[in-house]
């Protein structure tokens, strides 16, 4: 890319930045070396797998995009085969490819593939037992068998207990037979279903001697494997075109009596005997450590779309050029507009601030396990009921920023080629899938009035919701101190201000009649409030505590910034939730008025690092993949160069001309 | 649609209504005559122009939705030309096909012909003399030619002034010589200019004697009439796949030395002499009022967009059932959670509260060119700036309810059969267009401030602002009153407060040595923040007046219902905008609990006639086009249906598995 004219507008913000980029993008890395491994391994990559003849996949067909799709995914599965044949290779090689952005370069809109890694695999690996390990990861492994996981059904997604495929042992033939007793118990929406995998995990309601289990896995062959054609009873199909994720064959599964041998249960926690005697084990830890590694992988690819979007926002508004507020003065870079720095510059520092709190979770599971082996549980509920909200929270602000940056865009953020419509797709999907966020919410909810509950009847609480205490006990907040650590006081004031009120409410319409269930519906509105409360006044505390451990290892240039986009963060969020601030602390129309003022100049102090912090995040242009964004800043004849890829603009004139346009007009159709 | 079976849920619904739905969807159409005619109109439109039998626009190719897009548009306008034809038929039918519901329905993804009933001809009525209407109107009226209107550029959309593109006049041969200097001059997005136009309205800078006069419109002729070849001198194209609108046939023109005759200057209002004299004629008021036009239609757009996602979401949120709170009993419809009714309802209310909006504004428009016509200009000021903020306001809000809905919907909302998606990327794309937003907000705000400061000098403001001199003057607002009168004053108090706080802001700024374009610059974030404020107050307050005009006529059941959406809309944006409340009013804690469970209570009384609501808005299955949304409740039959409508289903095994798949499993790839 050094090859290419930058342009000059651009240029001179890079020639302006006060901090050593390279650096941040060592520390975001993790060092310097890790950023030297992610360098290669994206040059190799992507020189093997990025074809730049093919017509972009926008301008094909639905059927086509699935095609397209495959070839790429066997492409990559070929080379994550190879690398796993490769001494040096492990598993960090494959999981960029499945995950991160690597593999999202290569198949931007899904992979039909993926489910077969991170789901397929592994489920056998956490659930089956060792001879079920020994005879199907093998298979699975060298690509004999293509397997995917069937949970969410037609009626049934977050609400797993309510799923309605059954699985019947039969003690005669020693067989489950599986059903789809109505069209709700159809799966729906498993990746690779549709038309890629011969093999399928099926989560079922299981019965044996006449009673239900509750839901267990089941290995079920759906497709043959020379001919690939659906084997009897099994009705499967894909289920149409969505928002984004057009690539990942999202397929549906209807199963009429399909048998399968008794060993096709994954029955390493729970058994079904041969005679059909059912034997529960306890289900392991190990459930809790998949949720908890899914989410912070979650948090973590939030982190890589926002930073693509802000990346492409900014750039763009440094090469935009728009208005003239001042006469006889050229027009400015609409980065100067303090409205667009507002848009973008939050958007820079959420990366930043989820990427440590998603760290900083991870860290606190790993010390929590520690303490689980030997039998210390007590921290469980509390580090579900974090994930829960961080989920919600951290995907839906991925979502807002993402839209945001598309928006600041103006018109041209609306071209495909921008990437960010694709980016939206891909990120507000998380909004859904992994747990529905307002489901979430309401579950960290129950906790935390829990909590207050506890800490109300005199016990103490764990050590992230320790601030509850404080509050419940009705000792009085301190007076209000306008700085960082006086703002995260005051959200820690009102998530425990709005989750005591909820827990009130809920009393009052307890002792007017209604049932517990009742009153938590009618209250259900402020409880995913305070919930989401708990979750800002986490992110803001923590990403500001890691922010001043890491500060202390990097030059001042660097510190500067790095502070600065903290006060951004963290003034922004307070100046957004006066509202609550208002009346759960004792902050002043004075110090809203400093706060105001301390964010319009933190906003100018960053202006002439914007585009610096995000070059820092180091996104290739393959990667980036956006006309608006590249790092040379040539947008517009980008936008051009991508336009006239469109087979629409191959010939000059469209046959729909002579077929309909030209007897139209002669009054001929 | 009587004779499908209908959801039970779904009938129970409406079985429990209190209201008589007919009355309101008369209400809402403005008689019920309108009724009838719509349904009518709706009757004839769709049995001729809707077919079934074709493969669902979302799995075809962006050439293929192109060329079925010219099919549907010239029978659409084969349609209106009959209409024209026939004596009782006006404009009023092929503006419902042009813009409304029924035009969506047709062609879902936009339209490659609008812009030439929209743009071409009334531009051509508005701008050019009568000679030239007599020459162009006839040829356009009967489709010897189809044009466009191309004013936006690659580097150029809301900002006009600057715009690129020039016409030259060169007196030796009478013509203009029009040229696209740049690249960043090329046009950019008019629709139907890509491949359907063949003749176009060019905007462009005047150049004559040596002096540039600023825009104006030229009649350029693109392709050959007979041939539809692009002539000598014309680069034209289409601007490749968007979030939306992919069959509206988006274009780029780039002009090389294109010579055209000079009558082709649209000279209504300012001429060109042969000499090359310019002779301005000031520009007619009709301006102003295309513009008003523009944008009251727009609102209403909005709110046919809005009120077809709370149908979809609200539908299904009747026939889906999920979780179990209560233990041993059945899983309830979505509906009954509150936070779900906390996502739709405000939708629903805020269709009555923008429809409203857009007719008072547009009467107020005819009353005050009532008054123009009599030379009295001082309303006109007003008004722009209401219709500017108003267009923002609207168009977010609709974007934000229309994504809300679908994220109600869970997964399924995520497919494209749901209608949700596509109504979004409609919605959203009026962020931008029309004005950017931003944009618009600081206009609203430069009229704000101008107002504060005519107040503080001891003027009298025009009707809408009159209450900025209220607060301006110092008066103390009277103490909190906890009703929706209080909360509308209430927000008058938050809007004139923001003003006042601006205006301090700007000034203290200069006061430090700021120039007043960098002191605006740096409170643009407050000022958008008071335009928007300004704009709520007055849509809180007509929502609120005008409602209480139209209940005097209707019956007591649906007046309680209606009065019952103006406490949801006015509590849900006080809740909602706590902060400015606290800040500029004498809110009290107990007062906000009460509006909390004022609000609480008005979802819970709501929600015996959610469905009521929306099957008042009386869409049409065909109009809403929605798996998850139709008037019969068969969403997941539907899913099913629209699913096996996919091109990829038509075949058990896809060409891929035996081109890539089976290779690749056999290491053969």
């Amino acid at each position: 890319m050094s090859a290419t004219k930058v342009n000059p507008d651009l240029q001179r913000e890079r020639d302006n930045c006060t901090f050593n980029v390279t650096e941040l993008t060592n520390l975001l890395d993790g060092g310097v070396q890790k950023t030297t491994d992610r360098k290669l391994q994206e040059d190799r990559v992507l020189r093997e797998l990025m074809s730049t003849n093919d017509v972009p996949a926008v301008y094909l067909s639905h059927k086509e995009k699935y095609e397209a799709a495959v070839k790429k995914a066997c492409a990559m599965f070929q080379m994550i085969r190879r690398l796993q044949d490769e001494e040096n290779a492990g598993m960090e090689n494959y999981q960029a490819l499945l995950g991160g952005t690597l593999g999202s370069a290569i198949l931007g809109d899904g992979n039909p593939l993926t489910l077969h890694y991170v789901m397929f695999i592994p489920t056998i690996m956490g659930q089956g037992t060792v001879e079920q390990q020994a005879y199907w990861i093998g298979r699975a492994f060298n690509l004999s068998i293509i397997g995917t996981y069937a949970q969410t059904e037609l009626g049934h997604g977050t609400f797993i207990r309510g799923l309605e495929t059954t699985a019947t042992y039969d003690p005669e033939t020693k067989e489950f037979v599986l059903n789809s007793p109505t069209l709700t118990a159809y799966k729906w929406w498993p990746g690779g279903l549709a038309h890629t995998a011969n093999y399928c995990i099926v989560m079922a309601q299981l019965y044996t001697q006449g009673k239900c289990y509750g839901i267990h896995p089941f290995i079920v062959q759906l497709r043959d494997e020379e001919t690939h054609m659906p084997l009897s009873g099994i009705k499967v199909g894909e289920i149409g075109a969505k928002l984004g994720m057009n690539g990942t064959n999202n397929g549906f599964l209807g199963l009429e009596n399909v048998r399968i041998p008794r060993d096709h249960m994954l029955m390493k926690n729970s058994k079904v005997l041969e005679d059909g005697t059912y034997v529960n084990a306890p289900s392991s830890k190990l459930t809790y450590g998949t949720m908890m590694f899914v989410r912070v992988m979650l948090c973590n690819d939030m982190c890589n779309y926002i930073a693509k979007a802000v990346t492409i926002a900014t750039r763009y508004s440094a090469i935009r050029r728009q208005s003239q507020p001042k006469p006889n003065e050229p027009e400015p870079q609409i980065l100067d507009y303090v409205t667009q720095q507002h848009k973008l510059f939050v958007g820079i520092a959420s990366v930043h601030a989820f990427k440590l709190n998603a760290d900083w979770i991870w860290n606190m599971y790993n010390n929590v396990t520690a303490e689980m082996e030997s039998g210390d549980l007590e921290r469980l509920p509390e580090l579900h009921a974090l994930s829960c909200c961080l989920k919600a929270v951290v995907t839906a602000d991925a979502a807002e920023n993402v839209e945001r940056c598309r928006l600041a865009c103006g018109g041209h953020g609306y071209m495909l080629s921008s990437n960010l419509p694709l980016t939206y797709g891909l990120v507000t999907a998380a909004c859904t899938y992994e747990g529905e966020n307002t489901v979430l919410l309401l579950q960290t909810a129950r906790y935390l009035v829990k909590a207050w509950q506890q800490a109300s009847a005199g016990n103490s609480l764990t050590p992230t919701v320790a601030y509850i205490g404080r509050v419940s006990k009705g000792r009085r907040s301190p007076p209000w101190d306008n700085t960082i650590e006086g703002i995260v006081e005051g959200f820690h004031n009102v998530a425990a201000g709005k989750i005591g009120l909820c827990v009130t409410q809920i009393e009052k319409r307890q002792k007017e009649g209604m049932s517990y269930e009742d009153a938590w519906n009618m209250t259900s509105v402020q409880l995913t409030s305070a919930s989401e409360a708990h979750c800002r006044a986490i992110i803001l505390g923590t990403y500001f505590n890691e922010t001043e451990k890491l500060v202390k290892g990097v030059s001042a240039e660097l510190k500067t910034v790095m502070l600065q986009l903290v006060d951004l963060y963290v003034v922004y969020w307070a100046l957004n939730r006066m509202g609550d601030l208002l009346r759960f602390t004792s902050i002043s129309e004075r110090d809203i008025e400093q706060l105001q003022n301390w964010y319009e100049n933190t906003l100018t102090k960053l202006r002439i690092n914007a585009v610096g912090l995000v070059d820092a995040f180091d996104i290739r242009d393959e990667i980036l993949s956006s006309t608006l964004g590249s790092y040379d800043g040539r947008a517009y004849e980008r936008l051009m160069e991508e336009a006239m890829k469109s087979p629409l603009n191959a010939k000059p004139v469209n046959e729909s001309f002579h077929k309909y346009l030209k007897p139209f007009m002669q009054g001929k159709l």
